[in-house]
């Protein structure tokens, strides 16, 4: 093994613990004091692999390892925060094996033909602010000029704006444009990521070559209805919020189990106004999370499940609305750097198969731009993710950090026609 | 009309208004200091209607109207204390129109031959503290001596011990046995009540005599599952607290909608942990609420409903914890007390109609000790009620009001034997 396995697992644990929650896990948000001193030791190591570190308008961090040639160069990388009570590996595995395959090509001295540049991606998890992806939707200029001083966190009422200039960094939130990049400025695109998922697991595999990346469709449903006394008002009479809502997380269930794919259907937040056990519910908000890699299906869950609200409304006398944060096609990977992966993972005696991604990655935005391809660990502890029991072995990531250096020499190697 | 209308409507508009809640409506939580303000001026009606005014060792307000003969008194009241953003005539309606009954009586200078004591209970509504009706239950004797010091707000943390004590009003909650009564201290016990439905409004008609008090169950149900990415744990390796949640709440209405009875079955409390859109949810705690006349159904709604969440759990590797928080089986107003109501408005050519409650009340409790009566005023405006559109006109709580002054007339000059 080319790569240091020990320094690797070193430093995932110990960046991965910075943003210690009370509650259990590690929340680890976009901006906050917890995550600029996780930042500010991530620097100081791309710095030591001889890496020119900077920070773009909104917070990501670039770190560049030269070239012997002045080419568009290799990009790698993925996402530096955590959702609330998260794990040490969903985002920080896919910075870390970055810096690791880095770290090492600069102690062994190696020189590749194009610049490799890594990329820790801020504020991915939607952890505080609605949306999500938003560093790697800053970089291919998919937000609206006014986005941070628009998102407003859902906690504590500041304003994206707010958060970032009290990051102390450079920020500049009134032009989040100026964190954009073009086609052209990147050779290509290649995310290491945890599998979040018990399939690798199952299958006894360490890693994947992700083929495609499911389609995410994430709204919020509002039901407005109106409140009354649970023992007073007749079942026939009421106009009950949340026995619409909790009938329509039955119908996301239903349609994800029947959608003829292994489409994934999440309801994971509820608001329910006044959510006292003895009223009836005049307001509740949930959200709806569908992952499909079928275009045509994909379209389709979103179309049924608002019919089926429109029913639920017409039957119970109640309104609605539907706010949309998420509307992502599914996309696919680049055949190329697939084979690369592939290549490099044989070479590396690594066993792997195929497989989709179901969560949603900075690498969907990645894909708009430039050739763009994901590595997957398998995910250990029952492939839980997302909380604090998330993870993966220190072998897996190290075999996954091995093929990725693999296939960055290759790929740092190539002229621009061969992939 | 013997009582005075206007009066009466301005008292409870005036006394109706304290406790008024930023987010809109009433929130009057007993103890604390817009309660306290609330009840002094409360006493001081009270005083000017020539009344001997105590508080118990717990915060219920009592007032005597001295009787001819030291007979065993007729109470009437209700609760004093609101839902979170409630109304203005929940509870307070019973209070008030006792109230004007007896400063009619005064202005009068009728004397009766028992005395006539009303009463303002404490913390029905379980606003701050689960459970309900404790002002009741203090004084029928069925809560354990340390309630008070072990009840704990669910917002703030602070015990009802410490909020009793802040009250400052000389309450004892470290015996709160102080405030038992017993059988054969009081003759009879009437609460006149808003119906909290719209079944008067429907029928186009003023008021109810309550025949039957529906039983009531509540409890709350909690799923302990796995939480799990939303797009990478596939649908069948799920164990999704949620998703067992909202089928469990579909399972409540099915239940209330095909006992056979008109039976109540309301979800109005959730709780989801971590409550993220892009989470499985590991942990869901969720109220449930049935309210049922018939003793056999009202029986069998919680078995059946627990057997489908032990379904649920096993289809779903999840398991689940029940507490029970309100268990009172059905309860029948007295037949005699029912015909003086009758007897009272007809005298008074005020139609009335027989009908259920499905809401409990003080009267439940009261009813263990002493025959028991409710009458019920119609609630305008669709019947809602627990929230701040709670409305009934002027003309309805007068004609209740007369209703049951010519009733405590009857009552408080009748002998024992006669009732």
């Amino acid at each position: 093994m080319r790569i240091n396995e020990d320094r690797l697992w070193n430093r995932e644990q110990e960046v991965g613990g910075y943003g210690q929650d009370p509650r259990g896990g590690i929340s680890r948000f976009a901006w906050t004091p917890e995550y600029r001193e996780a930042a500010l030791l991530l620097m100081k190591w791309m710095e030591e692999a001889g890496l020119k570190v900077r920070v773009d308008a909104v917070g990501n961090i670039y770190g560049r390892y030269e070239g012997r040639q002045d080419l568009p160069p290799v990009l790698t990388g993925s996402h530096f925060d955590t959702v609330p009570m998260g794990g040490r590996f969903d985002g920080l595995a896919g910075i870390m094996a970055a810096l690791e395959v880095l770290t090492t090509m600069h102690e062994e001295g190696y020189r590749p033909e194009r610049p490799i540049e890594m990329i820790a991606f801020i504020n991915e998890e939607a952890s505080q602010f609605l949306g999500g992806h938003f560093g790697s939707k800053a970089i291919c200029g998919m937000l609206p000029a006014d986005y941070a001083s628009t998102s407003v966190d859902r906690n504590t009422g500041k304003t994206m704006k707010e958060a970032m200039l009290e990051y102390n960094m450079g920020l500049d939130p009134d032009h989040i444009s100026r964190a954009q990049i073009h086609e052209g400025d990147y050779f290509a695109f290649i995310e290491l990521h945890i599998e979040q998922g018990k399939y690798l697991l199952g299958k006894d595999l360490p890693m994947a070559v992700v083929d495609d990346i499911a389609g995410i469709r994430q709204f919020y449903i509002t039901y407005h209805g109106e409140s009354a006394h649970a023992g007073g008002m007749a079942m026939e009479d009421r106009h009950d919020a949340f026995a619409a809502a909790a009938e329509t997380a039955c119908e996301v269930e239903r349609l994800a189990l029947h959608s003829g794919s292994p489409t994934r259907g999440t309801v994971g937040y509820i608001q329910v106004e006044p959510n006292e056990h003895n009223i009836v519910a005049n307001q509740v908000k949930f959200s709806v999370d569908f992952r499909e890699v079928e275009d045509g299906i994909w379209e389709r869950l979103y179309e049924d499940l608002i019919a089926f609200v429109e029913k639920q409304c017409q039957r119970r006398g109640l309104t609605y609305e539907v706010n949309s944060t998420i509307c992502t096609p599914p996309c696919h990977c680049h055949k190329g750097l697939r084979d690369l992966i592939e290549e490099s993972a044989r070479e590396s005696r690594i066993p792997y198969m195929h497989m989709v991604s179901y969560p949603a990655h900075d690498a969907m935005q990645m894909g708009r731009l430039y050739p763009m391809a994901m590595i997957f660990l398998r995910s250990s502890n029952g492939g839980v993710s997302h909380c604090p029991e998330e993870w993966t072995t220190k072998e897996d990531l190290a075999a996954g950090t091995e093929v990725l250096y693999g296939t960055l020499r290759k790929l740092s190697d190539m002229n621009s026609h061969e992939l």
